[in-house]
């Protein structure tokens, strides 16, 4: 049984439970929610673990962070650290993306550390194995090994897979005929493109969506249908192929929710600011309000090295039109795999963005309230309390100290606040 | 002669001649804003520059860099390091808010070595100077110390100044019947509010406004019309007493745009994020279009060591809906004055969400346009090259670098774009 399965039935699980009782809601809208697809509860039968979250309409906004190596830095320990620092500063949930070394070990590894939910991209191992055969590629892949990837992962108790089943070969040849500027930027998407122009064949994932929805309704695996052709740049934010591939998603998820299983959508990538909006819209509306996954998005393509502000700022923008689960980018997007304290850098910069949206809804806003008091205070011990990181602000203050106790370096004995409780309280 | 008097006569003066340049606009366009007020070109009479910029309507959006040493931190040469590294990251407008040591020789030097405008709050000096006196504090300021401070900062060729004119006896009243969570905020605001608790009297700046506007007028100080009132937390935004000041200041850009004085309005601050448009829209119909100064501003409170992040999600809201001219964030606000490495990570934070505003406009896209090319085509040099920070960027990359050149380490070999363009090409 899935979650979406027991909803329509009318079943409240356990894990709808733990959702309403998270969000202060009533377990009877999450249900309704899940029955409807409007949200997710990535949760593997094979995966046990407390940290349950609920995606989509009427919840707060989630964080992902990407884990994983690539064949370039293979540190399996390093891949570890960061999954306890993405727990440490309040992830919602880690995809492994490994793609450098035994790449099952680590995973399993992750899946077990891990109290949030775990996502995948299955068709990496598909891939990558094939590649790592004497004379073979990526491209040498069969429709076996992929669906037995995605089997593996299921079994394993992978909560949520990215499949990009919207790369199809329709959808190739609009990409031929119409020239990106950053062409495309999916790893997944890439794999699965160049599957097609070499075999001359449908996705495999598309073509047998029927297997696929079989493979993830037996683990209760969320489908996280992936936007193989997201643009790489501003320059194709909302273009044809991108919009195209959305349509064949929307018809997706809809058969995913009659078959029984959970899905949610991802989207872009680099969508300019004005575009931003209207990209959320257009998900929900021909998904019919699915949980929306959005990758940044990147408001701008010239800040390589601040890559998580720029997405921040995106994300906040998705977040506030109905985006519901954003996926962070650290400083060295686009430039490297990122270190310990890059994720812990782009982590932090995409939770400020979800939690200004959610205190737009009145969720967590009690805490803002009580920095508010404290500052007006100037009780400091009381603001390091309430700080979402509070070693890196007591550093911040500790390396300029105030003569004064009670004020900051910034203003000195000059301290408005402290100026004007003065001659307010007379 | 000013800016704006000679707009309203139909001269074009050469400073509006070099922002129509600098935009790729009309001059008889910047011409009719500047005599609307719609747009102002801060530059006093006195001071000698060749980084000419208008701040309004239509225009590019504009960052401010403050810059000042501290009763509990005071280093001259420090902050010309950091009006150095404000130039070379595109800093549109410096503010000298210098509180500690000879703050008099500080303000000429950055007057001196700055080539964009330079602002300051005169309030500072003469608070500081008289609370320096034996026995005295800063309430014991005259009003003749306020406008002596005034008009030497006009002599010497500062471009606009800071004034808390909205801080009367009538709005302090209301701030003692409504009370706030986080108090008064700024600075100057505060020096005025216990003023006039202690000393009785309605504002110097506002009960002889127009003896001000005659200094200004003489050096063609652009007045920034302060916001004293500025929430100091989102759980103050948007709030009656803030409001108040709002209507006044709309009345006196109002007289002083028929005086013949350039002024712009600041404004919040910390606002909750879906109010964050409104208060621009109200900024803009209260004072027929004056342009829009903003600090920040932070849409969440909780994120000290961060607020560089909160503030460019909050300028980008704020930018997007209208707001001309955004004062810049570090990661020390809240906690300490700034140091130079700050000053950098927090002027790019907002130059970030300038850009990102900017291009939606047309302006600057083209360079974001080159990224996503170079990027599609994994032309590194190139991509370098069109960073905003390149330094940043090439030690991202090179950190960890990629076993084959073309690709960087987050995919290594299995580059999505490599394969996809590899396979596109056939």
């Amino acid at each position: 049984m899935t979650q979406i399965s027991d909803a329509k039935k009318g079943i409240i699980t356990e894990e709808m439970r733990a959702v309403a009782k998270n969000e202060s809601l009533e377990p009877e809208y999450i249900r309704k929610m899940v029955a409807k697809g409007r949200i997710v509860i990535p949760k593997n039968v094979n995966h046990q673990f407390d940290g349950i979250r609920g995606i989509g309409e009427g919840l707060s906004v989630k964080v992902n962070v990407n884990l994983g190596t690539s064949m370039d830095w293979i540190h399996p320990e390093e891949e570890l650290e960061k999954l306890k620092i993405a727990l440490k500063y309040g992830a919602d949930a880690v995809m492994d993306l490994s793609t450098g070394g035994d790449i099952i070990n680590i995973r399993k590894k992750i899946i077990n550390e891990s109290p949030i939910p775990v996502g995948t991209v299955p068709i990496y191992q598909a891939g990558i194995y094939k590649a790592h055969e004497r004379g073979k590629a990526v491209v040498d892949m069969t429709e076996d090994d992929m669906f037995r990837a995605i089997e593996e992962h299921g079994k394993e108790g992978v909560d949520f897979i990215t499949v990009h089943t919207g790369v199809t070969t329709s959808t190739v040849e609009k990409l031929k005929n119409r020239k990106r500027v950053t062409g495309m930027v999916s790893r997944g998407g890439s794999f699965l493109l160049a599957w097609i122009l070499h075999n001359g064949e449908e996705n495999p994932l598309y073509r047998n969506f029927d297997y696929l929805l079989e493979l993830a309704k037996e683990y209760d695996m969320t489908l996280s249908l992936g936007d193989g052709l997201r643009p790489g740049g501003i320059a194709d934010s909302t273009d044809i192929p991108q919009i195209d591939e959305l349509l064949t998603l929307g018809e997706l998820v809809k058969r995913s929710r009659e078959y029984g299983v959970q899905a949610m959508v991802e989207g872009p990538g680099h969508i300019i600011m004005n575009q931003v909006g209207a990209n959320v819209i257009l998900e929900k509306s021909v998904t019919d309000g699915a949980p929306f996954y959005v990758l940044g998005p990147l408001v701008t393509d010239i800040f390589p090295g601040y890559d998580h502000i720029v997405g921040a700022i995106g994300g906040a923008m998705a977040a506030m039109a109905g985006a519901d689960f954003l996926c962070y980018l650290t400083p060295a997007e686009h430039l490297a795999l990122p270190t310990i304290d890059d994720v812990k850098e782009g982590l932090i910069a995409s939770k400020i963005a979800a939690h200004a949206v959610d205190i737009t809804r009145g969720r967590g806003i009690e805490r803002d309230i009580a920095m508010d008091r404290a500052r007006g205070n100037l009780e400091w011990a009381e603001q390091f309390k309430l700080c979402f990181d509070p070693e890196k602000a007591r550093a911040y203050r500790e390396r300029r100290g105030p003569g004064v106790e009670e004020v900051c370096s910034m203003c000195g004995e000059f301290c408005a606040l402290r100026m004007a409780n003065e001659y307010l309280k007379g």
